[in-house]
């Protein structure tokens, strides 16, 4: 395997040269020889790199989640905060590059088998954050576990669409901020503003929801 | 078109027909002859009903989405119970008849095509949910639409699969209440403990995090 010709600089030429031809000609209409000879591997090569012609639409997929399951093993004191680190690593890696992931997100919407196997694929983020919450927390409301693994993605995905569709910047803040909301929702997201030691009395009606006395307060300790 | 074999009567019977053979000779062994020739109809009508073999395993799904689209589209005062309500209909549809409902998760389980399909069909009902309520509440930050829509379909399918997971009654009233907490994590669930007009004072250090704050809060007043 040392002397593979499956260099990772190799790997992303296939996958930028793949990209271009289905953008340019459509993903039905681009065959595998014509990826090869655009990146100057052999169909051998590129079979060997990849399984198939939509594998190569899904390979950052494969090694973005693959270190999102090793960060996540490393362990972590605050899980719910590793989960949103293992969304903003993904979110980097697109963002680093956004004409090719604007480049990659047309050729997904292209295709509708593309489009199911991204969702699927986003599917396997939430799976592998919601496995991971369960174990990392044992006790944990299972329902919570899910809940916040599919909030996570899903806020994900929303802010990444945003990138993807252009033209603008989406800097990664803005999926920090949405974490924390996210975060805040499910009551773990600890209150970093400046404190002091000072006690807060608050008087509310008892009929008042919940949830208005808390917007209230937020408001009031956070506003 | 009024005079169309595909009486609702027979739709149900060919996809019971359907879910027999494919549980009992698996889904890829299975012919649409055999299914057609089981639920006593012709293969021409079977393929009216349904466009192939797959599409017997979602038809369920293909009216229950119409029927949460209809539901939602009737205007509602309080559209995020809306979704709730969306939901628990469609639990309660697979909780009528679980033997069948385990039938057909046992089938979706044993092919990875249907697998997929069933993750992108899940991804409707939250992209439903998240379209819904953006249309509904002009002004709501989309962050919250998709957390939220991501967080009850999740813990929807989480109840659900513990009841298709048998052998136990897994009743609606259990995704009702984890539906609640989801409300209540969006600060939309009002309070309905019985209240009358007191005054609460709560006093608590101005460091602790507001969502501990809450948490006391509600142990106190909902406990």
């Amino acid at each position: 395997m040392s002397d593979a010709p499956s260099a990772p600089d190799t790997r992303t030429a296939v996958i930028a040269a793949a990209l271009d031809l289905f953008a340019e000609h459509g993903f039905e209409s681009t065959s595998v020889e014509q990826i090869a000879q655009a990146a100057g591997v052999s169909r051998s090569t590129f079979f060997r790199q990849f399984g198939g012609k939509d594998d190569v639409v899904f390979a950052d997929h494969e090694l973005l989640l693959e270190r999102a399951r090793a960060w996540l093993a490393t362990g972590h004191d605050d899980p719910w905060e590793a989960v949103c680190q293992a969304s903003l690593d993904v979110y980097r890696h697109f963002a680093a590059d956004p004409d090719l992931a604007r480049r990659r997100y047309a050729v997904v919407r292209g295709a509708p088998a593309l489009r199911d196997r991204e969702i699927v694929t986003v599917f396997r983020y939430e799976r592998l954050f919601d496995e991971y919450l369960r174990g990392a927390l044992p006790g944990l409301d299972p329902v919570d576990a899910v809940g916040f693994s599919a909030a996570v993605t899903a806020v994900h995905n929303h802010v990444l669409r945003r990138l993807l569709r252009g033209p603008k910047r989406v800097p990664a803040t803005m999926l920090r901020q949405a974490l924390d909301g996210v975060r805040r929702r499910y009551g773990v997201l600890a209150d970093d503003a400046p404190t002091g030691d000072d006690v807060v009395v608050a008087a509310f009606p008892r009929r008042m929801p919940l949830a208005e006395v808390t917007r209230r307060l937020r408001d009031e300790l956070e506003g």
